[in-house]
């Protein structure tokens, strides 16, 4: 761990509350047009068709587009899904950029900052560079740098997501340490070489349903319950 | 000026001061190996083969690569000219990031973090990633993010370096303001719409020529002294 020069962060679920943000969101937005939903299972169903939609790139069927098109996409489904009609365009957008304003877990800022003093610290995410760049200003969040999706040109877990943010960062893949909530993502990064270290995120999918990854997988290199016990661990 | 969402920034000479940051660096690793020479126009000559080393790829002659390659090759240049032998393939590669430690002017941290507090900032430099990254680090720059060449695969002053950056953000061009001490630049952004304001740092090449621009071109929204007279400017 001693060579670790940089963390790479995912993000939605590791860094943010995608499900509360997502759903407070929708419902500040479609309650007062008279729409009241289990707004939470409108989060899930959104969330729903996130992987699915980039498969088809990840496969290179379909060139590369940035994910607040695919999150548009998968709106319009999902509100035709749901029998909301009636909204503009410009609505439509709008509520689409609700994933710009998500809220950060409440150890996000104060680990990202103390993290930050020994180590770049940036979003592997795949969040295009506008998304993550809006919701680290409304957030908070200090990143030294926006890697992700859009500069790499690919979608995790591919392995090119992994290996040409280690080249973007001109550090060899044992320096980088990708930090997750999810073992699938880790596990991808370890193949490639990176460093990995677990972050528990146990409420990321609610409390009605056990689906977030408790414990890090054997081949993981660190785990932790928050960003501050992480912190505590690298010495920060 | 009202609708501006976001500064981006030419570094080299804006931000930070690379003839004095060179020279030190340079003397700083070849003084112990016994050279003495004029340190600032080694500097000088490194640099004055900054510009030409991009012409082939802003042309398509050759294929997109990262400022250290270059800046690497025209070391190599250097070093001949100036008759500098037995330097490892390592040592090369250390001199080499000298460009990954240059000093901010005084001004340029006091005035980003005043700066950051209303705007998205991000650097629009020529510089790759992890120079930038590691710059930012070594001299505690606080961007929000880091645009540029080697994540819009354009060098400026071509059109594309400047219209991808605002798709970056998924802002329209006049809702970002380049912010730069070269006239060219600011002319070659206001041409793809963006606003535009300039720095004077007429020390850029030293006290012994007037090369630097010490005024903006007409055409430009906004002039400052200093960093920190910009966030006045701005209401920041």
């Amino acid at each position: 761990m001693q060579d670790v020069k940089a963390l790479i962060y995912d993000v939605f679920g590791t860094v943010v509350d995608w499900r509360r943000g997502i759903a407070r969101e929708a419902e500040a937005f479609l309650g007062p047009k008279g729409y009241k939903l289990d707004w939470e299972a409108f989060a899930d169903t959104w969330r729903g068709r996130y992987q699915p939609s980039m498969e088809p790139i990840r496969s290179g069927e379909r060139p590369f587009v940035r994910l607040d098109i695919l999150h548009r996409e998968n709106l319009l489904e999902v509100l035709e899904e749901y029998k909301i009609t009636g909204l503009s365009e410009a609505d439509i957008d709008s509520l689409n950029t609700a994933w710009h304003r998500l809220p950060p877990w409440p150890d996000s800022v104060p680990g990202l900052i103390r993290l930050k003093s020994k180590y770049i610290i940036g979003t592997q995410s795949n969040g295009n560079i506008a998304l993550m760049v809006n919701m680290a200003k409304h957030g908070g969040l200090p990143w030294d740098v926006i890697l992700g999706a859009e500069v790499v040109q690919a979608y995790k877990p591919v392995p090119e997501a992994y290996t040409r943010a280690c080249e973007a960062l001109m550090l060899p893949p044992e320096q980088v340490m990708m930090v997750a909530a999810h073992n699938n993502d880790l596990l991808a990064a370890k193949a490639q070489g990176l460093r990995t270290a677990f972050i528990a995120r146990p409420l990321e999918f609610g409390t009605k349903n056990r689906k977030a990854d408790i414990e890090p997988a054997d081949a993981v290199d660190l785990s932790a319950w928050s960003f501050t016990e992480l912190a505590d661990k690298l010495g920060c």
